[in-house]
């Protein structure tokens, strides 16, 4: 009987490695899937040990232009914020991998999907909700829900037994006491000893950004150019460099802010599954960006546009996190939440200093900010006796509930 | 004919002070009323500035505590913040001010109430719709909306030759570019040099909280009890001091957070008479509080809840703004609000260094978070197998979808 | 060793009769639990046949009152309509089975609850989830959801099988081409040729209301008095009867409604599980208390509590029709809808005629309508002239959009 | 010095005639702007009666396909349905009106407009944004603001004697107790004896409906086909009638509907300027384009999105009622309606009788609804054991809260 193919998303840390043996011994046919998000590995490196695993190919994407252009801009421009605070790094990185995940399993000819999240977290979601969206056809392999795999696999000790005796390569960093998501946009620890959430984390474990207080004395100035809500232009003013390209851009922001020691967050989150959780991130470029977004919008932004666009933002950064980047809400949200940033159009400057990003002006072609009438010196195009019909005529209905109180004895 | 009585609400600054004079020349009798809200003035003072003026008498109300445990911890309780950025610390004041001036009005016989808010802003619209919705039969008079007034007092300049020429004596900061806004919540700053939004203000105009460059070079470690969202507790582990009263709480926290440079705030909003406008607020205590109850949400909210509350939390934000404090709305809002808020107890850490709040651990005896549940490890509590059927079965409506997109050639 | 006892929730039809027996047979103890929501079934009846089937135990509680006054009256109350067109007849039903099913397991030592629905519909969900909510401890068997079972009874005809050969007496309805449920609120019809939504049910098939081409020629009058949304006295004009107890007054609804043919709808709805479903239902009484109190509500509720309402009644419908009538959510949602009630206080006549339900004049003590107010020829408290700045302060947003819209070239 | 020309809204009625009259006498020159929305009256004798007037000139538009395209159409799709009632016959009327009005304004080279809406209701609020939002440069006359237009008459009777005095010939249907209003969507009744809301509307004043009561005794099948919320063909199935042009077709759905007593609504209303009031309206074709969609939708719109177009209809038909339909809100919610009415493609059977509209069948080549799945007889593609994990990680979040509110006593 010919061999079934599994294209498995593959990263090279213990758990895909030992899931790539696994699936070898198995009889199954393997395909590695590595995607390029920026994530700062060895590529090489990840190639080969898929290799020496056993892996029957290996394909590498690089994902990092469209993660940024595609997902991180649409994200932030539709100013998608998971309980206000988690700019979704790691939600926004699945669907690309899961997306190009599928692509490959049909160009390899491949009757499977395998991915290595586990049964408790929000990955397996993603990753599985995008595989169904995309090619229902294909068959899912998540050995974290597969009782065999379970009963064989109970913890991380396990994992690195196994790794030895199948000789899988792991760099072991095994004792690091939790576990980490990196790519362009951010990277996350959790588990171990983050579960306490009554336990501050070391300053040590945080890798992508100085910490604060190691931050420079000065302030880093940086200018944001944005069009329609999406950035065209960023320069740090400080260093005396300028990117419009979006990849290229995105980088110098992340150089900005992880200098200055932006864009740290340590919070209590609701996973899709109905457990809390604890994660910390650090997401230095993109909060710049949330933050250069948010100011402009301010001028920008019409005020029930504003109002409504709050509202489908909510919506939007549940359907980012819980895994529904492939769905029909997601195609309404998107084409509103676009809308909504037509005309955020100008130049922000943003004052980075240990941990703080604070506005230091903002200008737009299109402003709907207008001095003149905002002004409370002058006139300015306003009627100040107009405001009194209207004040009066918002109390017609005050006046007669409080009529109706009294009546009600309340 | 008798005279009738104004209770004009009088904080002694210039265009209150040239009301005064102004109505008095008009032939009513006025008493001047003033709330102390924590603003930082000599009370003594501005009731002898307004005997000079010219007043009929003088109402002093100490509303500080009621601003802080009937505005200000409600207002947090249910998450207020205007256009996801401004903790509200003039809105908030307004209504409890107006609220007592009606009183006095009754109180003293008045059939009148007077203030000194533009025809411009949204004081205006939150002194008046309490007006109305407490004291429908009081006659308002809102001398900025008044063609004569305004015919008479076209600029600042204006008003200082009149108070010269009626020897009203101001203390002249006449030459202060900017006007301002203080209680134990906040202070602001608007307009003058502000109101160019791309100019930012100087470092010299913030008075409140320290500059974050010029903040100790050590955390400050503050820690906050809560029971069912309300502040129980408060102190600051570096001085070693602590405070369960209401106001002193809340003043230790104000401390702790100017001390530290947290709270600025400089934004673009919209105002309810549909002008945008630019404005630059401190709010020190009220920042850690909101962020102290924010942390804690994470451990002892549940999701849905927090869903909920993050829809009306925008409307309650709208609410207090746009002057609805005393409204049918609001008594929906604030009962639900509060209802979100039970459970949300226990004690969160906050370290404070340069401008930055971050939280140093959080604990509660009615968590919903559970370590063992959450745990990637532990299998606690969560068959993994369970989220294959709950991942399936969200996919059923991905996939009937994706069929028939394919039907319709998208 | 001692036989563990299940509580089953036992209707007396085919399912849960073999459901019994099949428990029995696997060595259980089972006490049938039968609720009396005034389906309209002999219960008497239904004790015997389950004795008959085998029962350890059989016990009936009347729920009636109980479904009236703390389920249906809420969710009328809270305007709760699932999909704009469904009053939740058979999703109200389920949480108070479910409720008083576990306090007789709790009460007779049983270590599991047991019911008959299916695993693709929304029953299993609001069974199990008031089960988890309420007492996690006890053990939930779902035959329809266990392999063992399923394997067994494929389909209809297994379970007929199974009941001949196990002595099972079934009023043998067995041709009837779909299925029903009922309760004070409605009856449901389903599945079978109605799985079809392009076949038009036939008019035969409905048993509760007459057919509206068959309602009398003459309208009936009914009249209803409710109490901050809750109905305390209906009268039948037309057959000169009233009611103020909650249940003889529902019953009396549900007579006129019943006799005039109200309340039909046949709608394709979304199931919680991610499946579209086609449901016919008649809900006589319902229905007119609904477009009783939607009716009043114009008269005494405020404009924005109204919105409120309608923002948390589209949630409110969604949670339970999903399950969550014992959830944190729904204690926010009850709450805060019960707080929009307040004060919708009146009399409202209805005309009745063949399907129709027409206002036929309403009134309050406590009405927030003013006709002085309203009228177009008096002026009544209202100056027209405010009108102007009430609309040039609205249009100063829009005169802003369409500068910089043109500047922008839109 | 020349005359400047004022552009008025003419309906022809006592109220416009009079304000033509009066604006001539104040020395404008006066033009008539005449829409012609299908309100069934003699355009002829309109033109004539301005002449005779005194209008400089007279503009006559036939904006109805407009009116059902550009408006109704899209209303529908988004399911625009103010207090979940009214289908804003009215409001859409306006700005068809108001913007034509403009560009005949600037045609002619007027610097005025001027309509008849009175200052208390909502008509005069959706003229004047459109004029403020279309074309601020034009000054606004809205006589029924004018403190010396109101000073002259304050009532009905003031206006006929004007009109006697002036040889204003008007049809004189003065005794008429009530004001009506009239377009191809609906015509409405409001004021006079309609002010009391305990007042059934007679039978006799509905003149576009006939009486359920006198409707047909068999029913009317109608069919309509939509194609992604819009309707491409209507036939009157009884008749044997069938229209593809939207005006023809909507013009069949109105009297298909009008002859079976469809789509009264009699309600009391909350205006945009504070006051509630009564209203009745006759909508017929409206109403069942209404039902066909909502029925379609069932078949073919999403579940989640269908939760947000329910979220986004809300604030749709507050749009409209209270004058924004040129926003950039609207902007908003109309990109993102059109889009959740995508797919909603097929076909449904309208049964229509004595006042009810029933379904008769529905069916769509792009049907999300799947028999095989939804079949409780049929496994059909869905694992029931599925439901089994999906019910127990919904009750994850329910069993913690079990657990703590028992903790907190509650």
């Amino acid at each position: 009987m010919a061999q079934d193919t599994v294209m498995l998303a593959y990263s090279g840390g213990l758990d895909t490695s030992c899931i790539l043996k696994w699936l070898k011994l198995k009889g199954h046919r393997v395909i590695a899937y590595v995607a390029d998000l920026g994530q700062g590995e060895d590529l090489a490196q990840i190639r080969r040990n898929a290799e020496v695993t056993g892996a029957d190919g290996v394909v590498i994407d690089d994902l990092r232009r469209e993660l940024v252009t595609d997902y991180i801009f649409p994200a932030l421009r539709g100013r998608a914020l998971y309980e206000n605070r988690y700019l979704l790094g790691t939600s926004l990185a699945r669907p690309v991998i899961a997306s190009h995940q599928v692509a490959a399993a049909r160009a390899h000819g491949a009757t499977a999907v395998a991915h290595g999240a586990t049964g408790k977290g929000n990955d397996q979601v993603r990753f599985e909700l995008t595989y169904k969206a995309l090619a229902p056809e294909l068959r899912v392999i998540a050995p974290w829900k597969d009782p065999e795999f379970l009963a064989r696999f109970q913890g991380r000790s396990d994992l690195i037994r196994y790794a030895r005796e199948q000789g899988i390569d792991i760099p072991v960093t095994l004792e690091k006491p939790y576990s980490t998501d990196a790519n362009l946009l951010h990277k996350s620890y959790e588990s171990g000893v983050l579960e306490d959430p009554d336990h501050r984390p070391a300053a040590e474990i945080f890798t992508v950004c100085v910490d604060p207080r190691r931050a420079p004395d000065e302030e880093t100035l940086v200018e944001l150019e944005l069009v329609d809500g999406t950035p065209v232009r960023a320069a740090d003013l400080t260093l005396g460099r300028s990117e419009t390209d979006p990849l290229a851009l995105f980088e110098l922001l992340n150089a900005a802010g992880a200098r200055n020691g932006i864009g740290r967050v340590d919070m209590v989150e609701n996973r899709f599954v109905g457990i809390k959780s604890r994660g910390c991130y650090e997401t230095p470029g993109g909060t710049l960006l949330h933050e250069a977004l948010r100011d402009l919008e301010g001028l920008c932004m019409d005020r029930e546009v504003l109002r409504l666009r709050d509202l489908l933002a909510q919506r939007f950064a549940d359907a980012i996190y819980n895994g529904f980047w492939f769905s029909p809400e997601m195609a309404v949200l998107r084409v509103a939440l676009d809308k909504c940033a037509e005309g955020v159009t100008g130049t922000v400057r943003l004052a980075l200093y240990k941990g703080n990003v604070m506005p230091a002006g903002r200008s737009s072609p299109v402003a709907l900010y207008d001095q003149r009438l905002s002004s409370m010196d002058v006139e300015g195009g306003f009627s100040q006796t107009d405001s009194q019909g209207f004040i009066r005529i918002h109390a017609i209905r005050l006046m007669a509930h409080a009529r109706v109180a009294r009546l009600r004895g309340k």
